[in-house]
Formats: structure tokens, sequence, C-alpha cells
């Protein structure tokens, strides 16, 4: 089996030359790839091993598993240790600054790999790899709005599932396999060992405002102190409203898309509403607003504007707990750069793809607010996870 | 809300206890814990933050997020620096040794941590800490047990939901659904980075021998090459087997469990039929002859002179790839300590739980062999997935 399909053979050289020109200008000649999100980044498959980029020869595929796999420059290996002498045979003798994914790779997999590579120290390659894959190519673009048109329709078929007397824990059933009969591949890839979910959060009523160990917004305090986080075998009472924030993963890349429910969105108190709406303003002006050139920062102020305006603060981005973001970038992992925080350093940049997700917690009540995924072209935010945004019939 | 509850305080001190054990034989006099299944086994809890164990003082819980832990010895944190000092407040001035998880901690989050305790060397935790949870406590056992039991419950739905014309995946999803409404959390948890996976492996024919990037037996090719493992949307033909090996998290602790099943049992070929009783037959053997004591290295000896004799190596642990081992501990993580290899330096202890898998990938008929979860008792191996081993009509 081909490695590196004809199709992604392009798409590979364009990714590439990112990468290496972000090396060259942080003068590293040498970086060695290793994480799952990585490896599928650039050769558009997962497998174990690594891939070897320098700045003027073509990467070096390195395998240790699944057996079988072809292509140019590609090295079997049985471990880390027999990298280099592969190099010298390819007549790469010298490397002065060599980088490892040392902000995902284990502390002993760097020091098994620094010693395999004979290097005493080397620098931190995981920021220079996710700088590169903030910007997305064409075809990532393409694959993302898949993704959209997949979470969306999936999402419009969650009224259908919903039976009078559920739990949100049910709910939260019937929705994943929505998702996977769509296509979804039934996992979250995300950054960091940390951030543990199943696949998705359905979250109604009081236990919206349960904190959790992650930086969420709204969280949930789960069914089992092993995953407290998500949805609590709460039953889906008529004067409470419901969230689906689920996993938009159907190709590799994944939107993040968050709608809201009730059993009686007419009858749900005034502060509830005015914070939904207060929600979609937010997303409003960003789309008038925000365009290529845009602080990133600023985007955060601006939220933080309207929602001091509309007196929702003690609401916003969590009650218990607080979110310090509004919004994240989004792609072949979940957690991806931009940061929306006030201290982001980004400016807005055509190829970024970016989840914007300004919520409340309304105690007693439940969650509100939308969040949608959107690409940033030229004109400004296009959104891909198109759906209905006011609070919907369940 | 008490982070360590009441009927867990007792359970806590016993685990506290046998760490520490490791940690005076080891000369380490400090260990700060930071992973989640360790943070889990501690403290009964996920949360983000640290514990800090010592030879001589009550485990000190250091909590970010989420906000309102109450407890003895609870102290909130911002950040890691902060834990220097709060240590020095309870009275802890000298550390000489101090381990950290250097296994499962990223490179920077360890280097993070040594200047946070102002060390410029630790030793490496992981270890030990695996080594303290390969022999469960009676109160995990019991958790154990109570996964089995759900675990094979709902293996015992999967022919109802069976319909002619399902391909893998399919079938896949409505064990997926069958798992979550019987309480499966909906997540695996698993050591080390690499190991992706959806919620189970569903296994039909040809798919069964496509490798994969991990130690599988038998892999999948999956349905996209992000995630290259499992069903592969392929149709399940009536002279095939199928394999499940699916998702046995309900409470935090985690049995693993294979069956097999086919539209047609009777008509399978011989040697299908010869490999499956072969497993069978190891199982057997194991539970006739391994009690503690027993070398975990002389079980994978015991099966392959059984396997041998049978003539049926080429089958044996993957076909076209091959796992090197044919069971491994099973707990808060999937894949825990002993792994059964030629290898290993592990006796049989009581209070061990290994899951033994002796698989066969039969070329053009799919995979056979049981998979099964068993405690070690004083008088042997106690089986927890307790279930018909045949291959079963589907």
């Amino acid at each position: 089996m081909q490695l590196i399909t004809d199709n992604f053979r392009k798409e590979m050289a364009l990714r590439v030359a990112k990468v290496q020109h972000l090396m060259q200008k942080q003068n590293i000649d040498g970086l060695l790839i290793s994480s799952n999100a990585n490896l599928y980044y650039i050769t558009g498959r997962v497998f174990r091993g690594y891939v070897y980029l320098s700045l003027d020869h073509a990467p070096i595929v390195f395998v240790i598993r699944p057996v079988g796999l072809e292509g140019d420059n590609v090295i079997y290996i049985r471990k880390p240790e027999m990298i280099i002498n592969e190099l010298r045979n390819k007549g790469i003798e010298t490397i002065n600054n060599l980088a490892l994914e040392e902000s995902s790779s284990s502390y002993s997999e760097i020091v098994r790999l620094r010693n395999a590579m004979r290097f005493e120290n080397t620098v931190n390659g995981s920021t220079l790899l996710a700088e590169a894959r903030m910007i997305k190519t064409d075809f990532e673009v393409e694959k993302m709005r898949e993704d959209g048109l997949k979470q969306a329709k999936s999402y419009m078929q969650i009224s259908s599932v919903f039976k009078q007397g559920m739990t949100d824990t049910d709910l939260q059933i019937e929705i994943e396999r929505i998702l996977r009969k769509n296509g979804c591949l039934g996992f979250y890839r995300t950054s960091g060992p940390l951030m543990e979910t199943n696949l998705g959060t359905v979250l109604t009523g009081e236990n919206a405002d349960n904190p959790t160990p992650y930086d969420f917004a709204v969280g949930g305090g789960g069914i089992d102190t092993s995953l407290p986080t998500g949805a609590a075998g709460l039953s889906i009472c008529s004067t409470n409203t419901v969230s689906v924030d689920a996993c938009g993963n159907f190709n590799g890349y994944q939107t993040d898309m968050t709608r809201v429910w009730a059993p009686n969105p007419e009858t749900l108190p005034e502060i509830a509403k005015k914070a939904h709406n207060c929600s979609l303003k937010i997303l409003d002006d960003f789309q008038q607003n925000c365009k290529p050139g845009h602080q990133v920062a600023e985007m955060y102020n601006r939220a933080m504007q309207i929602v001091t305006e509309a007196n929702l603060e003690e609401y916003f981005m969590g009650h218990t707990q607080k979110a310090p973001f509004i919004g994240h970038g989004v792609g072949i992992e979940l957690n991806e750069l931009p940061v929306i925080t006030p201290r982001s350093k980004h400016l807005l940049e055509p190829g970024m793809t970016i989840a914007i997700e300004p919520k409340f917690v309304i105690p007693g009540v439940g969650p509100v607010g939308v969040e949608n995924t959107y690409v940033v072209t030229s004109s400004g935010l296009e959104c891909i996870t198109k759906m209905e945004m006011q609070i919907m019939q369940l």
C-alpha cells in the first residue's frame, strides 16, 4: 500500500514547505515528527514512526508499524535508535539544531530520541508545527467544510430522536448514534493528554453549572468521578434548556458546533432568551467586523463589551467556573491555534478555521449560546456549521 | 463537594501505603502525581492538579480545577509553581529524591515541574505507579467484577441487533449503543498518547488481517487514514467470522473481552474451528495450571507450545502482522502491567487483573479466538467476563 497517495503528494509538498519556512526562521535544520496528529498532517496517514524534515532534503518517513507501507523515502525501522544511520545513508551527515515535539511527547520519549539522535539538547518543535497547522490549505478547508455539513446534518436529526422522559445521557447516546451513522469516526483528537471526554456533551439544567477539570465554559458533572464532565443522567425538565456540543470528526478533521434546544422555548425565563440573543449578537458582530488583519485579542474584548453592555458578565463563559477564552482554532485537533483570549498575539489570517463559542450558563435553567466553526477567508468569517441558531423545540 | 469521599478514605490509605512502600524501596522521598489515571487512582476522582506523596506526611492534594472541591490537605493553586511554598507551609522543607511521571507527562511539563520544584534532575515515577496499580485492592477487584458483568451482559445483546446486510461499521455502531445504554462511560483510558481507537473493534473477513499502527493481534484498516484501525465498512459475508472487542469501561475501571460470531458457524472452514478451539484450549490450560507464583513469561511459552503442537503458528496473534504478547494487565487503563511476553519478569500475584487474548487471523475467513479478563486469586485465574465462548450464531 502506498503510504503517500498520488492525490496527497502535491498537498504534502505544500505542508512541508510551510513547516520548512518556519524552521528556517527559527534556525532549525532538523525536525523529527512523532505525534499521530503531526504524522497525519505531513503524510495524510497515521502510523507508528517518525518523519524527519530538513531544509534541503525530501522528507524521510520512518515506519515501525504497520507492515506493508511503500513509497519514496519510506524506511522501515524497528526502533528510533536506527534513524541516525539511515539519515547518514541518505547523505544527511550534520544536524546543527534539532527540534522534537517536546510539548506532546513524553519526557521519556524525548530523552530516548535525543540519545538516539546523539543530541544533548534539542529545541521544542511543537509550537512551530501548531503555527503551521493554524493556517489551513485549500485542501484542509474543504475537509473542514465537509465536516461542517455532516455535523450540521446530524444536529438537524436531534429533535427526531428526543422522547419525553429522556435523561441527558439517554439523549446523548442517541446523538452519538446519529453522528456515527452519518460517518463520524467516533473519537476526538485533542492536543495534550489531560482533556478526556466521551463523544459529546449534552447538558441541561443545573448540571451545566457543574465545574469540570477542563477549560470548558459549560461543563457538567458526568456520571462517574473517573470522567467528571458532561451529561449526568438528569431528566430533561420542561423548564430547562439542553445544549449539544458533540464530536464533529468525520474525516480526520473536525468542526466544533453547539446548538440549544428546549422542550418549551417560548416559556423560558427572559434572562435565558436575552443571553442567547447576546451570543448571536456577538457572532453577528464578528461576521460584520472581523476580517483578516484583525487582532484575535480584540475579538475577545469586543465580545466582553457586548456582554457587559447587556449586563450578563455573571453568566458568560460559565457561572460557577469560567473559561478564559471565547473560541479556539480547530482542525486535526479540537484545540488548535489561535485561542481567542485577551493575551493572543495572533492576527486573523485567511485559512484559519476557528470555533467561536460565546456561551452562558443560567442557573436553574441551563446553558444557552451558539458555537459555530468559521473559515477565515479574504472577506471575513465564513460559517461552515450552518443550521438554525435560535433555541429550538426539542 | 468533598474531593475524597468518606467511602474512599480507607481505600486511599491502602493505595498510598502501597505506593509509599515502593518509594521507600527505590529511595524516593517525594512523588508528584500529575496524570489523570494516577490522580484518579490515589484520590478516586479526576481533576486538574497534582498529588504530592512523601514517606511521612499525609498526601497533599493541589487542585487547579474544578472549583469547589474540599477536604483535608486540599490546597487550591493557580499553577504548579505555587506547590513548593505550600509544601514548606506544611512542614515539608527538604526533598532529596523527587519522582515525576516522566513516561506519561510531556517533556515540557516535566521541565516545568522540575523548575517549579527547584530540581535539576528527577527520577521517573511512572513505573513505580504502574507496579503499584498492577496489584488491585479488593475494592478495585469488585469494580472490575462489576465491569465484567456489564460487558458480558452487553455482549449477550449483540446478536439481537444484527441484521442481514449490515456492515462491520453498522454493527459496531449498534454495539456502541448497547454498551452506552448499559452504562459504559464511552471512552477508553489508555497508557501513552499514541494508541487511538474509537469505542471498539468489530472485525470481519479480510479486514482482520489489515495491519494497524498498534500492537494489536487483530487490527483492521478502519474507514479513514486518520484512524487506520477497526471496522472498515465491509459487508458481513455469510462465510466469514465477526469478532467484537469493545469498550468495557463502566466505572473508571475496565475489563477487556472478545467474542466471535458468524452468520453460519457450522459451515466455517475447519482451520477456523480448529484455531478457535486452540484459543479455548490455551485459556483452559491457564485456568488449570497458572496459579500465584507462576512466571508470566512462562504463560507465553505454554501458549506457544499449544499453538505449535496444533501447527497454527502462522495465524497466531495476527497473520500479516503479529502482536508480540498474548495478554496484558487491565484496570484504570486498558494497557497495564503485567504484559504476557517471553521477556516478562513478573510472577502471577493475587490481585492482578489480566486480559488474556489468544487470537488467530484466518485469511479469507476472519478472526477467531476468545479474550477474557481474569482476576488472579489465591487459587488461580477467576474469569470475570463470563459468557459463551464458542463461535456464536449472528
